[in-house]
């Protein structure tokens, strides 16, 4: 491996155009393929403006690519849920009972272009746009590509070939057709889909309800949230099953029954949102998957960064985060000096598969505690409980979606591992009357229970560890 | 769904046959398709005979269809593993407490043999060999075989169509491939592959080491395993790494190596296994897969049945018997009277999945229990524990190996979760110290464990249900 090498990145998106830039920072000659066009100069938007939670993780290796600021200038922070009933009343959670951690909003759309501007500032970068990649040679290194525009295929050859296109990966397909080595391989769809849908700016280009929180309508089996945009509107995402339960995709097929739905379940958000029946009609109904495989890598010829190795329901606000984690761990692994790309490959999916893994098993169990949990007593005693804990003992309690949201220094695994065993532990305590709270938690009482949360913890790990688990 | 309907099972395994013999016996016309040789007629074992452990679910399949004395007639009675040492040392570890419970190794071809015989009895079965199914198109029930003896291709029609054609099923890429629905789908490949090979009769046919045991030579990293064959020949199996360890199938590449690799690790196994090393290098490697997937049908066309719908790894012994199990399961639903095949096919899918996910995981579990915790202290005390109590209180103790594999009327996915927490029970109780065994256990001693153990057991199911787990 070295820096004549010629790289080839499939995939301009997020994680793509990311580590085009800091690959490109590193000396390397980059070749960066999208199939779609420059969303630059091109509205690829279909008139809906999405938008992502950036956190810890995402400006961890944005900084590492000297972009963090630029991007902060373009977040809304969003410093909570702000849960609505059906009958208009909400309630606040926040994210952490620290003052300084806060998931931002964020537009796709305006952070692609940011990276794909640096990315370009590089002359050791060529981008190439409308270029649709059909399937990698995986033996010769060698993709094939259509262009969108001219109807023409061509075939680039690298020496190295990175797979960050995406959930649909065509590296990926690849690897699981041309059969070459034993591929570890799934794909999982929740039985959800969601569709997209806005709340516009009022008159004067403000946001009609409160743009420092991430709202919420939890519904049981459905929900609704919305993400502000910085020119007033949100972007809201409906979370419904394909066709099971009293409304779902398959039935609300009339426009007499969306708006009876909206009606009955929505009424606060229906009032804003003055499209819905044209965009619950006329925007496409999308899929919720998990992709996990493994190896990752072919050789010293090809792997796979991104969403392409490991794709997430967003229900955790990580999708975007982790890809951008990818570049970080696979700067670090760059930075230890190791002699052929096949090491660095297995060495980079060595260190981050776990973590990886964790993140998407995190993501559906948040799939279940936002439709299901958040009304349930126990669940909100133990939010409350860890608010206090961490407002108290800053630096002694973190609750999972802390390790999970704002430590970039521990890996998603441990976040988990640990996250999980201190939920059981605070749930127990709760349920089994050990663990008490009232309206003002003197700073003793809240350490007494901090201390029965750690012991308890530390039972459940080494239980099942001593179990094989 | 009527009797006049044109079934197509795809897959003369196991499975197969024994759906299409209960198929017809319950009066529908059947085309079974095989793409192999009939068995009966010609050897297609290259030299190897291939047994299985068949235990109460699968008995009771062929108990459904009548051929459970049969079968019963082909089968050597194994009463527990024989763990053999480096130094040759063996130890008896039994499968039960109680006396009537234990599995069974039988011939994979004389099984086979015995089922396409009782279905060919049927006027309503027409069985077809050499016909290798290459692809099927869902949305027309038809799919395209070639002869392999003829080259020709032909096409199948039929009303319904049953794939039982085993982990690389072409009805289940079919699914992946024709993207009609959303197919969650997953293959995982172990990084351990298996090898077999033959310890041969003595010169009087009689078997050389016991026959009543599964022998099992655990070495941590990797094993070999021995099950008795009629003919007074073992089948013996060697998991091993491909790439990992000191000892691997890569690296196992010369006659000396892997000489040396028998002598060092298994000396008593090598001193009976004549054709060691011809066997090493001609037998192929085999990859160890878990196949999972989801809907196993599509519309009232198609359905999965078998390890083309849940492949597992041997390590519970479980493979057969699920397979089998899954006939009686649709059998049951067709008894319910249900009136389309897309009724049938989806209420068995909901009854079954859970417990073809569960048997999967819990076969996984056993591939590391087997290599890591045989020789674990903790884990030897607790089977002891285990046999005392089933030997005691016969009615009231059952292992989870028990529950999973003598227990028929319980779904394995019940088995799983009382089985485990169980273990966990049991393994906490001996690490803490507070349960304590000695060579005369008597019934009021045995009788104290048995309760901690319960209330354990019920307190670790209670917490992960506070937990939502």
């Amino acid at each position: 491996m070295n820096k004549t090498d010629k790289i080839l990145i499939i995939g301009a998106g997020l994680c793509g155009s990311l580590l085009a830039l800091r690959l490109a920072q590193r000396g390397y000659k980059i070749e960066l393929y999208e199939s779609r066009p420059d969303l630059r100069t091109t509205d690829i938007s279909a008139g809906r403006s999405i938008n992502l939670a950036l956190s810890d993780r995402g400006f961890k290796a944005l900084r590492l690519c000297g972009v963090e600021e630029q991007a902060r200038e373009i977040c809304i922070p969003m410093y909570g849920r702000l849960m609505h009933d059906r009958a208009g009343n909400t309630f606040a959670s926040n994210y952490s009972g620290r003052e300084d951690e806060y998931i931002n909003s964020i537009s796709r759309g305006d952070l692609n272009a940011l990276l794909l501007n640096e990315a370009e500032k590089h002359e050791n970068v060529n981008i190439h746009f409308n270029k649709k990649c059909k399937n990698v040679d995986i033996e010769n290194n060698t993709a094939h590509f259509k262009d969108y525009k001219t109807g023409q295929e061509l075939s680039v050859k690298a020496d190295v070939i990175f797979g960050t296109d995406g959930a649909g990966s065509s590296l990926r397909k690849s690897y699981y057709l041309e059969r070459k080595f034993l591929f570890s391989y799934s794909q999982n769809y929740l039985n959800h889909g969601y569709k997209e849908l806005e709340i516009p700016a009022d008159k004067n280009g403000k946001h009609q309800i409160s743009n420092q929180h991430l709202h919420i309508w939890p519904r049981g089996d459905f929900m609704l949230i919305a993400l502000p945009n910085l020119d007033g509107s949100f972007t809201v995402t409906l979370f419904l099953s394909y066709n099971e339960g009293e409304f779902n995709f398959e039935n609300l097929a009339s426009e007499e029954k969306i708006t009876q739905f909206f009606e009955q379940e929505f009424p606060d958000a229906l009032a804003i949102i003055p499209n819905i029946k044209d965009e619950f009609i006329n925007n496409p109904t999308g899929a919720l998957g998990t992709v996990k495989c493994s190896p990752w890598s072919y050789q010293n010829k090809t792997i796979l960064l991104g969403d392409s190795a490991h794709a997430i329901v967003p229900f955790y606000g990580q999708g975007m985060n982790a890809s951008f984690e990818d570049v970080t761990v696979f700067d670090e692994i760059l930075n230890k000096g190791l002699d052929s790309w096949e090491s660095v490959f297995k060495t980079y999916e060595k260190a981050r598969k776990q973590d990886t893994d964790a993140i998407a098993d995190l993501a559906i169990d948040n799939f279940h505690e936002m439709r299901d949990h958040v009304a349930n007593p126990i669940f909100k005693e133990k939010r409350k409980i860890e608010m206090d804990l961490e407002k108290t003992f800053p630096t002694e309690y973190f609750s999972k979606y802390s390790l999970v949201t704002f430590n970039a220094n521990i890996g998603y695994n441990e976040a988990m591992k640990k996250g999980r065993a201190q939920d059981k532990a605070l749930l127990n305590l709760i349920a089994g009357d050990e663990v008490h709270t009232h309206l003002n938690m003197t700073k003793d009482e809240l350490k007494v229970i901090l201390e029965k949360v750690k012991t308890e913890t530390n039972n459940i790990l080494e239980e099942d560890k001593i179990a094989g688990m």
